[in-house]
C-alpha cells in the first residue's frame, strides 16, 4: 500500500516538473525594467535602442516611454506595427479591432496558427505583453464606425494617453476599408490629433503611408486617398466581398515605414514623410505633400485650417512646431519631397484623376457620394495640392 | 489509506489535464497541407497568396513549393526573412548561424524572451515549423568562415536543394560582418549561384540589398560594398566590439525588400532590383547596377565573367534568361535604375571613394588588406561600374 503511494507521488513529481518546463516556455520570460539602461550586456533588451543616442541619431531615446499610441486595425499591417513599437519600448499601446484571427491570416507576420479563433486584440495583447512586459497594452474589441462605438473611440483617443485625461500622442490607422478611415479622420479632426493613414493594395504589391496633421495637410476627406499607380483597376482601397491578395513582405514593409516615420515624429529625429508610396514591382517610392482642401466637407477640418492659418508666421515657426530642435545634419542635402522623375501611369486619366497629384500616383477611388459637390471639392483639392519641395521651403525660409 | 490514494489520483488527473492544456498552446496548430488551394475560406492559410494569380501578379504561385533557399545569418534581418518565406510557403529553408538568442536581440522582430540562450537556428526552426509545418527546415549551427565549415557550407548549398544533389535556388546573405560576406561570395562564385547580399548600418537608420549574379553583376570582391551615404563615419559594415544600434523598423524593411525581390526572382514577376538602398532619415531609396570588375581577385568571378561574355547575344536573350516570359505590364514605364536625382553626401571623397557609384551612396569601407593591389582594383572597379538605366538597356535591345 505504501509502495503504491510512493509510486503515485513519483508520478506527481514527474508531472509537476514537466508542467513547470512547459510553463517556462509560455510565461513571461523577463521581469519589468524600471528604467531603460544603455549598458552593453546580452541581458539588456534596450542596449541596441539606447545606442541610438551614442550614434547621435536620437537625443533622448527613453522619452519613448512617455508616449501613447493608438493603433486602429490589428491585421497584417497593424499587428506588425504593434510588434515593432512594443520592441521599441513604447509607453502605451491602445489597440482597436473587432475581428478574429483566422488561418487565412497566416500569410502575414505576427499571428500564429494556435491563435485562430481568438479576437485579434486579445491575441495581440498576449503576445505583446510576453515580448515586452514594460509596455502598457489596452484593448478595444469593437467596430469604431457604429455611432455608439465612435463616441467611445473619440473619448478613448482624447483621454487615455499616458496621463489619464490626456490625449494619445499619435493615432496609426491600419484599417482596410473606407468607412473606418473616415471615422478615424473625423475623430482626429475633432480632437486635433496628428495621425498616420496606411494602406496596402488589393493585389498585394503596393502600399503607402500618409501623415495627416489637421489644418496643415490634407485630411482624408479633403481629397480621395492616393495609391501608387498600377495597371489594374483599383478603385477602392478595399472592397467588401473581394478576397484580396496579401504578402508578408508588402505588409511588413508598409508597417516598417509607418513605424519608422512615427518614431521620427515622436522622438524628433530625421525628416517625417508626408506621403510615402511603395510599388513592389519596381521598387518605386514616390513622395509628396498634400495641402488641405479649403472646401472640405468636414467642418472640423475647416476649423483646423482656420486655426493653422492664424498661427504666427513666418514659415520657420511652423517647421519648429513639428521639430523643436535643428533638423538632423543628414537632412541638409536638399532632398526633394516630390518624385518628379516618377513614372507616369499608362491609363487615361479618369474623371476624378484631375487633382494635381505627383506623377506615378493616382487616386484610389471615386468618392462614394455627393457626385456634384465632390467634383467641386476635387477641383479645389487639386488647386490646393501644389507639389512642394524641401528646397523650395528652405528658400522660402531663407528669404524671410 | 485508500483515501490518500484517491487524493493522489485526483491530483494526478488534475496535473495531466493542466499539462494537456499547456501543450495545446505550443504544439503544431495545424496539419500539413498537401496542395495549395485557392479556396476562399478562413481556414485556408494560402488563400491570400493564391489570390496573387487571380490578381494577375504571379502566373503559378504554387511553384514556390519547389524552391529551396539558404539563409545565412538568422539575426535581425535573417529571422524576419525566414519568417516571411515560411509564411509564403517556400519549399525548403536552410538556415546557417552559430549565435545564441539574447535578451539584447528583443528590439528586433521574431525572437521572444523565452528563447534567450537557445541557438538562433534551433529557436528559429521551432517557431517556423510551428507557423507553417509545410516548409522543410534544415539547420546548420556553425560559423561558415572556418576552413572546414566553409567546405560544409559549399557542399550544402550546392547539394541540398529541393532534390538531393541539386543546388539551392537562391542564397540570401543576412550576416553582419565582412568575412562571412566574403565566404558566401566565394562559395556562390564557385558554384555559380545567384545570391542577395543585405545589410543594415551600425547607426540603424540605413539598409540595403544587392542582387549578385556571378559574371553578370559585380561580386562582393569586385568592389567594396556600398552604403547609403550618411554624415557619420561608417567605414565598416559591422566592426567587432562595437555595440551597434538597431531598430525593428529598419531590419524589418530591409528583410521585406530582400524577400520581396527574392519572390520576384523565384516566381518571375515584376522587376528585380540589382541594388536598392534605404535611408530611414529621409525615406530615400537609391537604385543602381554594378558591373563586375575585370580585375577581381576572385578567380571564380573572372571565370563566370568569361562565361557570361561568351553567352549568346543579343542582350535580349540575357534578359530572357532571368525572365522567360514578358515582364509585367507595369514594368513598361521605363523607370531608371539609377538615382541620378539623388542627394550628394557632404563628406569630402575618401581615397577609396573614387569608384563611379551613384550619388547618395558611398563605399562602406576601405578593403582591409593588400593596400596597393586594392587601389588598382578599386580604380578598375570604378571604370567597370557604369550607371546603366533601364531606358538605356531598352534602347540597346531595340537597336539590335
Amino acid at each position: 500500500m505504501s509502495n503504491a503511494i510512493d509510486e503515485l507521488q513519483a508520478i506527481i513529481a514527474e508531472l509537476k516538473s514537466e508542467l513547470e518546463e512547459q510553463k517556462t516556455c509560455t510565461r513571461n520570460a523577463r521581469e519589468r525594467i524600471e528604467r531603460m539602461s544603455a549598458e552593453v550586456v546580452d541581458s539588456n533588451p534596450y542596449s541596441r535602442l539606447m545606442a541610438l543616442q551614442r550614434m547621435n541619431i536620437v537625443k533622448d531615446y527613453e522619452r519613448i516611454r512617455d508616449k501613447a499610441v493608438a493603433i486602429v486595425g490589428v491585421g497584417g499591417v497593424g499587428s506588425v506595427t504593434a510588434d515593432m513599437l512594443t520592441r521599441c519600448g513604447i509607453g502605451k499601446l491602445i489597440l482597436f479591432d473587432y475581428d478574429k484571427v483566422e488561418l487565412a491570416n497566416m500569410n502575414r507576420l505576427f499571428f500564429t496558427p494556435d491563435q485562430a479563433g481568438l479576437s485579434k486584440v486579445e491575441a495581440a495583447a498576449r503576445t505583446l505583453s510576453f515580448i515586452n512586459p514594460d509596455v502598457r497594452i489596452e484593448t478595444h474589441n469593437y467596430n469604431i464606425t457604429t455611432v455608439d462605438n465612435f463616441d467611445k473611440f473619440l473619448s478613448t483617443i482624447s483621454e487615455s494617453g499616458m496621463q489619464q485625461g490626456q490625449p494619445v500622442d499619435l493615432v496609426l490607422s491600419c484599417v482596410d476599408n473606407f468607412e473606418a478611415r473616415m471615422a478615424i479622420n473625423a475623430a482626429c479632426n475633432e480632437n486635433n490629433l496628428n495621425w498616420f493613414e496606411s494602406g496596402v493594395s488589393e493585389n498585394a504589391v503596393s502600399g503607402h503611408i500618409q501623415f495627416i496633421r489637421p489644418g496643415d495637410t490634407a485630411c482624408f476627406a479633403c481629397a480621395p486617398p492616393l495609391v501608387v499607380a498600377e495597371n489594374i483597376d483599383e478603385r477602392t482601397l478595399k472592397r467588401e466581398g473581394v478576397c484580396a491578395a496579401s504578402l508578408p513582405t508588402t505588409m511588413g514593409i508598409t508597417a516598417g515605414l509607418l513605424v519608422q516615420n512615427a518614431l521620427k515624429y515622436l522622438l524628433n529625429f530625421g525628416e517625417v514623410s508626408d506621403y510615402l508610396g511603395y510599388n513592389a514591382l519596381n521598387d518605386f517610392f514616390p513622395k509628396m505633400t498634400l495641402k488641405p482642401n479649403t472646401q472640405c466637407d468636414d467642418r472640423h477640418c475647416l476649423q483646423r485650417q482656420k486655426e493653422f492659418q492664424e498661427r504666427p508666421k513666418p514659415v520657420l515657426q511652423q517647421v519648429e512646431e513639428v521639430s523643436d530642435e535643428p533638423l538632423h545634419a543628414s537632412n541638409d542635402w536638399g532632398i526633394e519631397l516630390v518624385a518628379d522623375d516618377a513614372p507616369v501611369a499608362e491609363q487615361a486619366p479618369k474623371a476624378t484623376d484631375t487633382a494635381n497629384v505627383a506623377s506615378g500616383l493616382r487616386l484610389a477611388y471615386e468618392a462614394p457620394e455627393k457626385e456634384a459637390v465632390d467634383q467641386a471639392g476635387h477641383a479645389a483639392a487639386g488647386d490646393g495640392m501644389p507639389e512642394t519641395s524641401l528646397e523650395d521651403l528652405m528658400a522660402q525660409m531663407k528669404s524671410m
